[in-house]
This record gives C-alpha cells, structure tokens and sequence, in this order.
C-alpha cells in the first residue's frame, strides 16, 4: 500500500515532505526508486515517462499532479480501467489568474512598445494605443474553474470579457459564446485572446491558421492552455502578417522548448517556462491524501476525469 | 466670460472639442491663443507656464486636469486667493489601478527574470523567486481615492497590502500604518513599495536613502506620485547596493525625461512616459464644467484644493 511519486520537473524533497506530514502512515516512494513495482497501489504523477503506470500491476489510482490530465493520456500504454484525477485548487486557480491579469494588462498598456521606446531613449505618449478597459475586449477559451475566475477578475477591472466552451455554461457579466459554431464570431470580437482550455482530441490545434484569421488584426495571443493547442508554424506566419501582434505562451508542445526553436529569440513572443500555475504541495496534497483514502473506504473520489471527455 | 485651456502635452482638439459638446454656451480658447487676458475667468490647465495665471487679471478659477496640483502651486507667481480645483475621476483612478496591478505583478512573478532567460534561451523553473500572493508584501504610500482603489484591487488577489497615509484612515483588510512614526514599521514590512501620494512639501523627497534604509534588501519600487518624491541619485546608488531590486517609474523631476539622463539606459529601471493615467475629457469635461457652472452660481466647489495643505 505504497502512493508512488513521479515528476522530473518538480522538487521532490518538498512534495515528498509535505505528503509524509500531511498522511505519515501513507508509505512514499519517489521515482526512480520505485522498488518492488506490486507495492505501488497510487501513483502521483506529472508528465509520466511512458510505460511507468503499466509497470505497476497493483495501481488503482493515478492522481494528475496538475489541473490538466493531457500528460497522462498521453502515454499509450496507460493502463485501462485505473481512475484517473486531476487537482483543482485555488493556489493554482490564483495563480493562472496572476499570470492572465499580469499579460493582458502588459498589452492593454503595451509594456513591450514602451519598453522599446525606453531603449531608444523615446518619451512619446501613445494616444493612439491608449484604450479604456471596456474598449479592450478579452476572450477566455475555456470556461473551467480557472477560466471563470480569470474571467471574473478581468471584468472587474472594467475589461469586456468574452468567454468560449465546447458546451453552453452561463456567467454573469460575461459574454458567452459556445460551439463550434460560436468559435468564428467569438474571436471576432477578441483584442485579447487566452486560451485555458484543458487539451482533448477536440481541442488539439485549435489555435491555427483558420482560427486566427477570424481575428481582428493585431490582436494578441496568452497560451497557458497547453502547447498541442497551438500551431506552432501558424503562430509564426500570423506574427510575420500582423494578424497578431504579439504572443506570451507558457507552454509548449516539447518542454523544455528546444534551445533551438524559433520561439526562443522571436521579438514579438514571451516565452515562460510553464511556470504560470505551480503545484504547489502545501495547498495539493490534502486533496491527494484525501482521494486515496476515499478510494481505500470505497467512497468517490474528488475531482475524478471523464475519460471518454479526456479531463 | 471664457474658459483657457492650456496643455503642453495633451491633444488640444479632443479636449476643446469635449468641451464644446459638453457646454455649447461657454466659449474655449487654447493657449497661446489667449486673445484679450481680461477676457478669461476659468483656467483649465496641466503645468501651465509660471506667469501665465498672474497674466489674467479676472481669474476666478484654476481647474486641475489631473489628480495633482503640484504643477499649479509650482508657479512661483501664482496670483493668491483664486480657489484651485483637482478631478478625482474614475478613469484615472482606474488607469492607476491598472499601472499598479501591471507592475506589481511583473514583480510578482520576476517577468524581468524570466525575460533575461528567454535572451539565454533558458528554461528554469525558479521555485526560489515565487511567492504565494500572502507571502508579497505590497507597501502603499498614500491613501486617497486611487490608493484606496489600488489597495483593494491587490487585496482581492491576496497580496498582503500595508499602507502609509499621512493622518489616520481606515480601510478594511488592510494594514495601516500612518504619521512620520509609522513609515519605518511601514517600510520594513514592504516587498514592493507603491508611491501614490500627493507632491507637497511634507512628501517631497520621501523616496529617499534614509527611507529605502528600512527597506529589506531586494525590495521594488513602483513611483507613479510625482518626480519630486524621488532622490534620484538615492535610488540609483539603492540599486547599486541591491537594497532595491528594480524600480518602475512613471513620473520625473523633469519630463520629458532629459535624454542624457541615466534613468533610460540603466537595465533595472523601467521609464513610462508619465501616462499611468491619462486625463481622458470623455470622462473629466463634465466636472470642469459643473465647477464653472457652481462657481458662476455661487454654489461651493467640487474637490477644491486645501492650499495650506497643498493637496
């Protein structure tokens, strides 16, 4: 009755620390040393290398260390059949909406084109870039917990909050577009577009060439969704038309991103290291502790994915 | 009976023509088309020239376009005991709160740092510079109308907020500290320090290596008061030392920023163009017009100035 911890990019002192406080009579093991594979019964996981979860003949339960499952249905070998769960937490919740205000604010007051003014010694005021919160309008793809709070905060500083999801959810003080057919005129309507969706065969690409086209020009792109949303080559070729005027993206489709992707030195794209969000233990293990006991007393689990939806 | 409007800096036409809609009956002349100065009695301005006001001997009004009226009281001939007005409007309110967010967040989450890494192409996690938004000390100076605003909107995202106001004032959920006695206390449990206060002489200088003293080592500064709160020559030696980490500055003690002055260059100074809030006329026209038309009546004004105060 062993919880198995996997991440390669998280520190593992602190989590496994936090966990023994929070459950000491749960036994934990930190990969690689998994010991005898028959022990492991839980399995903590970001991005697990595949064929690990398969390796584990007792697993009942795979706990995603993050909001999204992506990481883990991406491993082929998954083991049918193990519940699956993410975390939604406020930390994190908090987070993604630190990293969604502080972006869509550093364009509403272009920062970057100040910035570049400042470098050429340039005091100029920008009138012409200027605009009140309510003339910036801010399109949320995405309309999970993450997606609302940003959603909320945004409209309370004044900005007009547009938000899109696959099916029909209602929020107030937002316009609400749904569908497939409420893509085309939601991003219509979008200065500032902010994908949070969680990553499904629905969703994969979904920020691409045929999308941005419905864009006004010059709009701007904030990715903290995941890198399969987006269209690498497309964001480049919009950037190079001025169909978007500049990207901040946190994640991406190989991370690390590769020292030698054209993102990294692009003049025009903010590069972060998927660090928008942090699982931070002290706020996340309680809800881990807390499912593996539900699931040892036969109760439901907390935060439990739709396979079939993909989170 | 003629309202001058006198800007160096702002768009002439938008603001005569706001004027014009707002109040069709008051006629409106910009400088230097001053025609005969005994024709004036109302004065709209934004660092007006020293001698301009004195040069117009029926002056019954001096109407502030913006929040401050340290520009007015700087003109050494300003003609006494003709009422001065200031506009709490707010759009600028808002503008401000947007400049404070924006910057306190960059800090927040060190987009400073994670830009140099992009310039290196590194991607690094940097658990030892994040902070949970409790853990971010965010120390206001300044406790009117956009103080006040600015400290709840970081409230509402977590941050711990303190702030320092001349004279006692409450303000629920957060921190007050008040008087010469508590701005030590007040620094010393400040992470990013937010000048929001009016220029007079009992606040000039205050952003000084006496006060950056109490600061903890690495501390931010966001100056969006005045120029003449700032020792410029402290704060580039409190960079130096590493007592202040990075410091955002909107306001200086002469602006345009002179271009050989080493503000613009230094790699841990940001320099905005003085336009954390911009006096928009769509918004302020409708109080300049009401003061003109109470004072015409010989109703009381509308955020009359306290000249002995100077705020």
């Amino acid at each position: 009755m062993t919880l198995l911890f996997f991440s390669e990019v998280d520190r593992v002192d602190w989590w496994t620390g936090e966990l023994n406080k929070a459950a000491p009579d749960i036994p934990v093991r930190a990969w690689p040393d998994v010991g005898d594979p028959a022990d492991i019964r839980w399995a903590l996981v970001w991005k697990p290398r595949h064929g690990l979860l398969a390796s584990l003949p007792k697993l009942e339960l795979i706990l995603s260390m993050g909001a999204g499952v992506d990481h883990v249905f991406a491993d082929p070998t998954l083991p049918a059949g193990v519940p699956v769960t993410r975390i939604v937490d406020p930390m994190m919740t908090a987070g993604i909406t630190e990293y969604v205000l502080l972006h869509v604010l550093r364009y509403h007051r272009f920062l970057p084109v100040l910035e570049a003014q400042q470098r050429e010694r340039v005091w100029k005021m920008r009138f012409d870039l200027h605009r009140l919160p309510a003339e910036r309008r801010i399109g949320i793809l995405g309309l999970g917990v993450m997606g609302a709070d940003s959603a909320a905060k945004l409209a309370a500083l004044g900005f007009a909050v547009a938000v899109w999801s696959r099916t029909e959810k209602t929020l107030p003080g937002v316009a609400r577009f749904h569908g497939p057919a409420g893509l085309a005129p939601f991003l219509a309507s979008t200065n500032i577009l902010v994908c949070l969706l969680p990553l499904t065969p629905a969703t994969e690409g979904i920020l691409c060439a045929a999308n941005f086209a419905h864009l006004p020009e010059g709009a701007f792109l904030i990715n903290a969704g995941r890198g399969g949303h987006l269209v690498d080559d497309d964001l480049l070729a919009a950037l190079d038309t001025g169909r978007i005027a500049h990207a901040t993206l946190d994640v991406f489709h190989t991370e690390p991103l590769p020292v030698d992707h054209p993102f990294w030195a692009h003049q025009r794209i903010t590069v972060t290291p998927h660090n928008a969000a942090i699982s931070d233990p002290r706020s996340i293990v309680g809800q881990v502790i807390d499912n593996i006991r539900r699931l040892v007393a036969g109760r439901p689990l907390v935060n439990q994915v739709d396979t079939a939806q993909g989170y």
